[in-house]
């Protein structure tokens, strides 16, 4: 049994393109968030109960509407809702890549990620535009992909990044890996005041290309390649960590 | 000029002891929640527009409170509230550790990590308890200690994650640099029924100190050690995607 979430909602159109590409092989349970959540990181809920709907489409099971984020819907399924450990997890597909910096904003890799930690093989997967809704590319590649992923052997802790350029599949020059980076954010406020004179701010901001960085998920996706980048959880930086080691610090 | 935010909220315990440490050596503004925070993840609000209100503390300017997460606090400071960068932003003093797994959840690790994409020096610190609020020896080590981190001449992109035992100075062991790890959460949920007899669940869940792995900041913090762990956001996983390069994926 293979389980799917998102962070775009139960039935949009990225996870019902996943879907549909992999029941036809196994068993497909859907525990997404029952609204939009983008750009919630690895939140996870503890201060508000969570509501779980268990939800049908077109009169056949789906699974459960979570009013949650993208982290807590993995953790409810696994820890709760499913009678079985999914033998992967994918999270997906995502409306807008999820590339260099962006990754840590994601709430599609945070579900993938919070699987990782409960010791489940998982992928995230993103379709890199937020216009193109033609997801069949990405949903037939995700379908072959994840049993290769299974084979692999990876070690525990390790998500596996997909990004796929939004463009028809026969356009598609390769699938690499490739480190996370090559784009950031640059954000921007915008001030307004609303109807009674009060101040507020919209963040909007501009994702760019580093053309510095070379090799990253960002370059290869804006070449026309699909790209596969393993990330994980432990944030440590060890080339700092042994630079620092016999620094003395005084208390 | 320091930057000074947290997740727990603006006028919280935590921060108000790290400013009053901070402000007799260097001038320092608080941009900080309206509210609670925590478990928020690296979150940014990019649906809800941001509310800033200008804040006073006993007659006396303190900063800024923002309706958003601790990410959008760090963002919104330096892109169009300060009118100088900081020279180095603290994230703190969280009440409760981040150590292990948990940094991942941490909004107080992720304002800090905002500051550090931004290419601005930052510092997370936690005090290691949830009940004991006596944040005075955790205050004075980081207004000794944020001058060294200066000096330090850190690649661009560390956060250094400072976590502190909630006992008294004269009880520290000394002050370490440790990996991230040892942690683990095990999580459980409480289902009930409501009122109206519908079902909802409650996450809760146990940290737990994996006595497998060692030398890592959960353990040392056991040991009454201050630990200091230099955390960065690319999370690729470099000897993971060494292994895979070469590996031929179809689509």
């Amino acid at each position: 049994m293979i389980l799917l979430t998102n962070d775009d909602g139960i039935f949009s159109d990225g996870i019902r393109a996943l879907r549909e590409a992999i029941v036809s092989k196994e068993k497909a349970i859907v525990v997404a968030p029952d609204s939009e959540q983008s750009a919630v990181g690895h939140a996870i809920t503890i201060s508000n109960p969570l509501r779980v709907k268990e939800t049908h489409f077109n009169g056949e099971f789906w699974g459960y509407a979570v009013s949650g984020t993208p982290a807590d819907c993995v953790k409810i399924a696994v820890g709760s809702l499913l009678e079985e450990k999914p033998k992967i997890v994918i999270s997906g597909i995502n409306h807008g890549g999820n590339l260099g910096t962006c990754v840590i904003y994601s709430g599609t890799v945070s579900a993938a990620t919070e699987a990782a930690i409960l010791g489940i093989p998982s992928i995230a997967v993103s379709l890199n535009d937020f216009e193109n809704l033609d997801f069949s590319f990405a949903a037939s590649f995700i379908a072959k992909f994840y049993p290769q992923v299974l084979s692999m052997n990876l070690p525990k802790g390790i998500v596996l990044n997909v990004n796929v350029p939004a463009i028809p599949g026969s356009e598609i020059k390769g699938v690499v890996f490739a480190k996370q980076g090559g784009l950031k954010v640059v954000d921007e406020f915008e001030k307004r005041k609303d109807p009674r004179g009060n101040l507020y701010y919209w963040m909007s901001g501009d994702v760019v290309l580093d053309p510095n960085e070379k090799n990253t998920d960002g370059e290869y996706v804006s070449k026309n390649y699909v790209t596969i980048t393993p990330v994980h959880y432990d944030l440590t930086h060890y080339k700092t960590l042994e630079k620092l080691k016999d620094v003395k610090i005084d208390f």
